[in-house]
């Protein structure tokens, strides 16, 4: 069956790596956010599309949920004495990936092919493409200002140097009505027989994706079943700030939440068991219900999630 | 005694370590070779002026003669996975000068600027200068193509990718008609009470500090004694292809060669005590030869030909 997946970082990672253990590598594409890139000591940075890419490879650091296991973090250590800004890490394996990107766009290259130059080198049999070869950048409104002094933030300043600590206010895709669909991100989607929507953040994972022009339009026509996976269970994300920020943008932080932010398209959602309450809400919404264990503490765990979407109704 | 010394790499590193033993570190200005300098994955690589600062913070790897001590090539052998370049070697921590430097250049700071930051941060006390803030690079013209299928070759393509194994029919020195000196570097040459010539590559690393339009005059009209230390000893080149470089130039390979180099402003030569041979030749172009060990292969011997160069005759 050939499946394409929407995702996000570290929930999605785990989901396609369950994927990917029950597919043919060629039968998975996955269409990676974008909003998340930031531009960490000159070097073009893009998480989502290397969390992905290196999961895929077998490589990330799953304790961590980010970088390259076993990777080292030694210039790391060099730019703190130069005094650069450390709060980001970037292991010294994991910067060749920046290196070699950065380099690449500057070159001319569109992010699409520097994308999968990068999967090919690593191993990565799977198609894995940015959502769009435009700059779409996620950004965080918060009251106040921050120590640094802003308060339009962007992604990993929210996240990572503000450890989501702050009020949020207000979220917006910076880009997004300029940007296209990259090339082969709408084919995707209406030659798949499979569409997932992974366990990501609907705001500030799947919600850039969606703020391309041109791809809810390609979900809404796609001949094949739409399934997602909740990241929210029990009321509360599995990982992250999905919670905080559902809550800003006025989306009831549960399975029908999340059925709302991706409305009309969505087909299937893979929900909690114990959230058996969401039942008559998701149906009220039209959203086939398939109630299953949502964490992947371990590999098998992706693995019988995977097969779980794999067999969902419709599927 | 206020110093400046004109540098290049590896054979100056040892002078100027032995230098920094006998002064204040405040006395010593070094106005470093910026012709080598090079982009590497994206990034301003600059090996003497890093080769200097690494030296005067007592880091640099003295076996190598290039690089941080210690140093680990864990970010190199990922950019090789990922098909990119790899003759140039940058180690992980090394990589983090590079990275601060041109996010530093980037933004608009002056290399002269940057230079002094990085080794302010390595806790450099001397003053390191380099030649100029404007673009000058030392090409090379080989004989035939060479298997990348180019016959003006960068200073690191010649002597790192090809290892200085190709025939040379030329030198230039590219944007140097342009260049200005960088701010400090007159004034050191006019405010210095001595002037050191290191033993370095007459002309690919002493020759494109001499290319920068100012300089010689400056050099000329100085108060201070100008010593020099021939980097050729019994006819060959201490380290480095600077025996095969002078024979382009039409420069005698020895230490009158090297006098030659340096006319007509050079007054003393220290030449090892096996070059006596050229003293009559030193004399008659009326720089004072000093006969000496000219090697330095441990500490010791930096900081004994350091004293040989501080006492030598006019100082």
């Amino acid at each position: 069956v050939k499946v394409t997946a929407i995702a996000g970082g570290t929930g999605a990672a785990k989901l396609l790596r369950g994927l990917a253990a029950c597919l043919a590598p060629r039968d998975l594409t996955v269409i990676g956010n974008t909003g998340d890139d930031a531009e960490v000591w000159g070097l073009y940075v893009s998480p989502d599309l290397d969390t992905i890419t290196y999961a895929l490879a077998g490589r990330l650091d799953t304790a961590r949920g980010w970088g390259l296991a076993g990777d080292t973090f030694r210039c790391l250590g060099a730019m703190a004495e130069l005094g650069a800004e450390t709060w980001f890490n970037l292991g010294d394996r994991d910067l060749a990936t920046h290196l070699a990107r950065t380099a690449a766009l500057g070159a001319g290259a569109p992010l699409s092919i520097v994308t999968a130059d990068i999967a090919r080198s690593l191993g990565v049999d799977a198609r894995v493409l940015p959502m769009s070869d435009d700059p779409v950048r996620t950004r965080i409104r918060v009251a106040g200002a921050t120590a640094a002094g802003d308060d339009w933030l962007t992604f990993q300043e929210y996240f990572v140097r503000e450890k989501a600590l702050v009020e949020v206010l207000e979220v917006a895709y910076a880009g997004a009505p300029r940007a296209r669909p990259a090339p082969g991100v709408v084919e995707a989607i209406a030659e798949a027989e499979l569409i997932v929507i992974c366990p990501s953040n609907p705001v500030t994972s799947i919600g850039p994706v969606l703020a391309v022009p041109g791809i809810p339009a390609a979900l809404t026509a796609a001949r094949a079943p739409i399934v997602g996976v909740s990241p929210i269970v029990s009321g509360t994300a599995v990982s992250g700030p999905a919670a905080q920020l559902m809550r800003v943008r006025g989306i009831p932080v549960s399975p029908v939440g999340v059925a709302q932010a991706y409305a009309p398209w969505l087909g299937v959602l893979l929900i909690d068991s114990g959230d058996r309450a969401c039942v008559p809400g998701l149906l009220a919404q039209g959203v086939t219900p398939v109630l299953t264990e949502i964490l992947m503490p371990d590999h098998e765990r992706e693995v019988a999630l995977a097969r779980r979407v794999l067999e969902a109704p419709g599927v």
